[in-house]
């Protein structure tokens, strides 16, 4: 047995841990706490699979899950960027790089490389798979915001505008959904749960 | 748009928020708190993409992907069961039969049926994909109740017997981590994390 490989692994393993402690804005449906970023990536991964239909272009799953269980794992180092906070977009960048050399370097050479490629696709936004993939990670937080009556939305000042723009991917990967995402804009606009 | 189907779609994508909420008796790996079932289910994905080339029988990544994400969210309903709880057992098959007769049932008929027989395959461990699923399954609070330092297992009055025969799983899946895994007993036994 190659003990250094699997010593990297399992490093590896251990260190994600900390993803379960990294806070989203997101609340639980039930608006008991805020979801963390492993929960995220897990419920985004579940919808990816019943909601495949729904992609304009065909995809190819299993990339998609992978793509959804790594998406946010640089955010262990980096940190949770709120969607709708444009300082933090500033350094976003910078810091999840630094992030991504440091736990991604922490695997075996060839897996690093694959995760990271993974992450890369999926923030690109660019391939089939990464667009469905990112429409499935905006309408998590959507609904997510939407059942919990906007009270993420009222805290940050978040208007209607906003959200149409950071739904657009949905529209794109998947059509029917993007008018699903359009009807709960514009039902949260008409029931005060978000500012026009 | 089947809007029928959309909604029955969401309806289980929003009734799933609540495995975040169904506490396992695992600590974190930093023993701040208890994980959860979303999170757990996560984690157990993760390993699975990384931990493939130690299956002895070649398997299906999708579908092991789709078992764990799914494998647990009909303990919505009826609740984690510890494993080295007796008489939690007893009554497990009949509380998880309702559950998912009643979760399933929410989804449109095709879909139901697909995730049932995810969960149903990875329940009966048979295939090669519900064996290597299992021991991921497994390993994973192996590696959070070594980190932890046995705090579970003490609290518990677990024996490394139990925990033997409990990791049996990972050695028919994968000899490489079962090897690893009996690692880990035989030092926590030595390091007192676990009674003999």
């Amino acid at each position: 047995m190659d003990i250094t490989r699997l010593e990297k692994q399992i490093a590896f393993i251990v260190k994600i841990d900390e993803l379960k402690q990294i806070l989203r804005r997101t609340l639980l449906m039930d608006a008991s706490r805020r979801e963390n970023d492993a929960e995220h990536s897990w419920h985004f991964a579940v919808m990816a699979m019943l909601l495949e239909e729904y992609s304009a272009k065909p995809i190819n799953i299993t990339h998609v899950l992978e793509m959804a269980l790594v998406h946010d794992i640089v955010e262990v180092l980096a940190g949770d960027t709120y969607a709708y906070d444009a300082a933090g977009y500033e350094d976003k960048l910078k810091r999840e790089q630094e992030a991504a050399d440091k736990l991604f370097g922490m695997l075996p050479e060839d897996q690093g490389a694959w995760i990271r490629s993974l992450w890369e696709e999926f923030d690109a936004e660019e391939t089939d798979d990464a667009l469905y993939a990112t429409a499935m990670d905006r309408l998590q937080p959507l609904l997510h915001n939407y059942y919990t009556k906007g009270l993420t939305w009222k805290e940050g000042h978040v208007t209607s505008d906003k959200v149409y723009k950071r739904m657009q991917p949905i529209s794109k990967a998947a059509p029917e959904l993007g008018k699903f995402a359009d009807f709960i804009i514009k039902d949260s606009v008409e029931k005060g749960y978000l500012k026009k």
